[in-house]
């Protein structure tokens, strides 16, 4: 993680600005290192009885898995919540970009607990953004303390991807005050045992709102409700009213939940009247980036996980060898290659999400205009990526995982199942991956006529050169290969841009395939900048053997990901035409 | 299914060889028919149940999910066991090709169902070419009409993928039987009440056997005996001990088989002494190719349940329209895209499973000697690639899936999940992915120093010229892009044979993208067949409409997996330094 920090994301920028007097390497490390012991030692063992003793509803009430209430209550003691909170607001005023590092071992540790907290984070974010003084006063550091949590209030059984179809109402009572009512599905920790209240952010309408996105205002409707004095009153009338059974992460609560069933549930609004989404992705752009983390996280876990079993598990010989005992299953080719598969697709994510967390805060804490600007361009950028291309990944990874298990991976008994079931989700929830991509060819890229998107192609043909410059020979293979990766980039951004005159069906028609490769030029990128460094470590008589692990786990990548990026231009400038609108009818014949 | 019969995978050279007498469309067409009938209306429905009550152990004996005993009972009496085995042994002596295409609907209406009655199939296969004459008389007919079952009894706690460990004992008593002990793990429908009798093929060792591979006999032992007048006697010392809890494929039972607990397991020799492994090959390679299949159908199934809620489920509005109603999400060029993803690599994989089907017809009925070799090997070269890239492409379209659902994919009510649960043990057993592809890539390949790769590419580059001679513009792109892939499988193919002189090592850190580009390109070559054919088809005023649908799959997949194709030869011949032996404790740090 330091090295990803350091010598790939650019976190060294953050201790120029200044906003972070307290900053420096040792307490970084001093983070990472209890990070690490509670991650470890507190939670990890939480993640296999989480699936199978999944969060369940008993007479209206959220119970979740065994020892998540202690752990939380650690989390919380130990101050991880506040984190990166500012103090004026009870927090430690660290960069966003440490607490990114810390969910993503929290993630690896366990991701059904870990999904929690960032719901938390995000509504904190947004009553930060929009709350009124009094809502700040009643609510803010009880929800950065952790001492309660936060949730999401968005989706709606008609209403999914496309938000216009709530019907959640909101009637003002003359008071200041506002009566919810409606059904929210999907809610991620919608209720639970962790914490004394938990406060939502539910999306809903104003009697006479306007039809569509434009009528949708955001209100804050705590579980109980808030006395003057920031004491707990009594129950408001929200509850949840069934959690669903998924796939995986079955130790993390996705509630429907029932606003105002008794006509009782109170409320106040956040923001402006009709601009709650707004608010809503000051909350979800900041839960892309965790959610893309989230990938990072349950990537690493079951990397590891795969890493130990192939260095145990015993099966074959070598090649040629046909007598004597059986050899571990690493030592077989293929199996390097899912595990350098899997490793390196991990660093990338990682790499990517940092560099992402590192825009973000300096985007809100430079000090000099110019660098917010571009870093907040970067950001915007960066963000559709983090999350669709960290979590596409995350489903490879994973599934590798229990590919390396063989028929032990399929079996639940070893848990490396589990990782690939909980990592599913990741590409859907936050906006579903393909939203991303539309996020990223639309809004960022056309957003600014490809300003941000020509910059970042930018500093990696830079990059690019300074790694092909390098004494090392497999550096410079790296650079080559980024080389061509960018070049690739480069013409699919050209043609999108074009191709945007003309007709936006073309542009969407390519932005899967367009993400995809924006993702493995900029992971090149960001690994390359750590070869690089990789190199000249050595050179300075650094430890070789592990600098010269991280240069060829770069080279694998090269040659497996970023020659992927070149061929992924044919499929983003093929255009509308080769998904043109087919009968149905035809295509189940 | 009929037309991948006929326009891609060749299947009229079955008629001509004058092995099946009564073949014909007709004969094709009522079977395809009735198939139909029974797959939808009898077997579909169990689905759903079979995931959410598996099959349990209860007192020693396994129940299967509600409604699979009546659903085998009609399977039965149906003769759909019998279809493929010569009559001479009670079946109906037609093509095997038909039987695979009657597994593909079945593992298309349940996976779990289906896969119970592939394995009787094998060891029908393995009875037939192993078997005294005595043996066949107390065995054949009642597995033949499905009356009893059969399961493969290999793998051992330390014996997955390397057989060679194999631990299982069989001492001869002296009367030509030999009594089993041993355990067995992993063991599909090693006990079910599907069925009267379950007829074990088991692995195990003479007691002075050599070591390794060539010390393994292959056994017949029934779960309960059967007397000298075929008649059933008293239960074998078999039993089943445990089952596994695993991912998905919940109705089917996976077992732990216990042989002579209380050291009264009998059983007879299958073949010769220590040359089990032979017999498992015959009986294995008909699975390879039946799990293929399991991969298209289990895909078909999640292309038709994502294609029907992509036409139901409305959000979201056209590009740059602002108001007004919502639209089906198949209007999205997004969903489109993963639609058009799903059915092409479906198409594909069905066309690759059959033409391998149709050629091991051919390599066993024509009476042509050199057609029968030449179809033994496409056999050999197409069954790894059936096996794995049918395979891996069922984890990706059952994945894309459960991402068309959006979060109802993730959970359980809407039955996307389950496919993508189920579908992922195919990758898995009989064999990993890797096996095949170091199977292709060593004994497939290397085998014959390269002729029947060779051979195959030579159809490939004349198939790319028809296309490409095609007066539709369309398919004189797919003949394009047929040409740069089977170029780039060319390329590949010659540097692995070069490679294969000097290091195998560097042959087998190349052999997973090596399948996948086969793949890519096989599948190009028969979907380029089928273009070819519906041209032709609209040429002679058939249905424009279904035949350009054809043609704009095929022109999809091109644009996506030929290109695909091309780049792969970078993974291919990047060599063994780009898999080199690193030490794991780098790779963990």
């Amino acid at each position: 993680m330091s090295f990803t920090l350091n010598q790939m994301a650019g976190f060294a920028a953050l201790e120029k600005t200044g906003a972070f007097p307290e900053l420096s390497d040792d307490l970084v490390g001093a983070i990472l290192e209890e990070m690490g012991k509670y991650c470890d030692q507190v939670v990890a063992p939480l993640n296999k009885g989480s699936d199978e003793q999944g969060a369940v509803l008993e007479n209206g009430v959220v119970r979740t898995s065994p020892g998540f209430k202690e752990a939380y209550r650690q989390y919380v003691d130990a101050g991880w919540n506040a984190l990166a909170f500012p103090e004026s607001a009870g927090g430690q005023g660290l960069p966003s970009t440490l607490a990114v590092a810390f969910i993503d071992g929290l993630n690896a540790a366990c991701m059904s607990f870990a999904i929690g907290t960032t719901l938390t984070t995000g509504a904190i974010k947004a009553i930060l953004h929009a709350a009124t003084d009094e809502q700040k006063r009643l609510y803010l550091e009880k929800m950065v303390s952790g001492e309660w949590t936060g949730a999401m209030n968005l989706t709606e059984p008609q209403a999914g991807s496309d938000l216009s179809a709530i019907r959640t109402k909101a009637e003002p009572t003359g008071d200041g005050r506002y009566k919810i009512s409606g059904q929210k599905i999907y809610i991620t920790y919608g209720d639970h045992d962790l914490a004394d209240n938990v406060v939502h952010l539910v999306l809903a309408r104003l009697p006479d709102a306007p039809e569509g996105t434009a009528g949708i205002s955001m209100f804050i409707v705590p579980k109980m409700h808030v006395n003057e004095d920031g004491s707990l009153g009594g129950r408001n009338d929200v509850q949840c009213i069934k959690l669903e059974e998924k796939m995986g992460l079955h130790g993390s609560p996705t509630c429907v939940m029932a606003f105002g069933e008794n006509n009782e549930c109170y409320g106040t609004i956040l923001g402006e009247e009709n601009k709650g989404l707004r608010n809503m992705f000051v909350m979800m752009n900041s839960a892309r980036l965790d959610v893309g983390v989230q990938g990072v996280g349950v990537a690493e876990r079951a990397y590891q996980h795969a890493l130990a079993f192939a260095q145990d598990r015993q099966q074959g010989r070598a090649p040629g060898v046909r007598s004597g005992g059986m050899i571990p299953i690493y030592e077989h080719a293929d199996v390097r290659r899912m595990l350098y598969s899997m490793k390196s697709l991990t660093e990338a994510s990682r790499a990517i999400c940092y560099a992402n967390a590192v825009a973000y805060d300096l985007a809100r804490h430079s000090p000099d205009d110019d660098q917010r600007a571009e870093a907040k361009a970067l950001e915007g950028l960066l963000t559709p990526i983090s999350k669709a291309w960290s979590t596409d990944r995350a489903n490879e990874v994973t599934s590798l995982g229990v590919q390396i298990h063989g028929g032990m991976g399929y079996v639940e008994e070893t848990g490396a199942a589990q990782y690939m079931r909980d990592a599913r989700i990741a590409g859907i929830y936050e906006g579903t991956n393909g939203i991303q991509a539309m996020d990223l060819v639309g809004r960022k890229l056309q957003g600014d006529g490809g300003a941000a998107a020509g910059a970042f192609i930018q500093n990696v043909k830079e990059q690019a050169i300074i790694a092909k410059a390098a004494k090392d020979h497999d550096v410079q293979h790296i650079g080559a290969r980024l080389e061509e990766g960018v070049t690739a980039l480069e013409q699919s951004t050209q043609w999108l841009l074009n191709a945007a005159q003309n007709s936006q069906e073309d542009v969407l028609a390519g932005a899967t395939p367009y993400l995809k490769q924006f993702g493995n030029v900029a992971g090149g990128y960001y690994l390359a900048r750590g070869a690089v460094a990789a190199a000249l470590a050595i050179n300075e008589g650094g430890d070789t053997a592990y600098f010269n692990a991280k240069i060829a786990i770069t080279k694998f990548y090269a040659d497996a990901y970023l020659t992927e990026a070149v061929y992924l231009t044919d499929s983003v400038t093929s255009g509308a035409d080769i998904v043109a609108r087919l009968d149905p009818a035809l295509l189940s014949a």
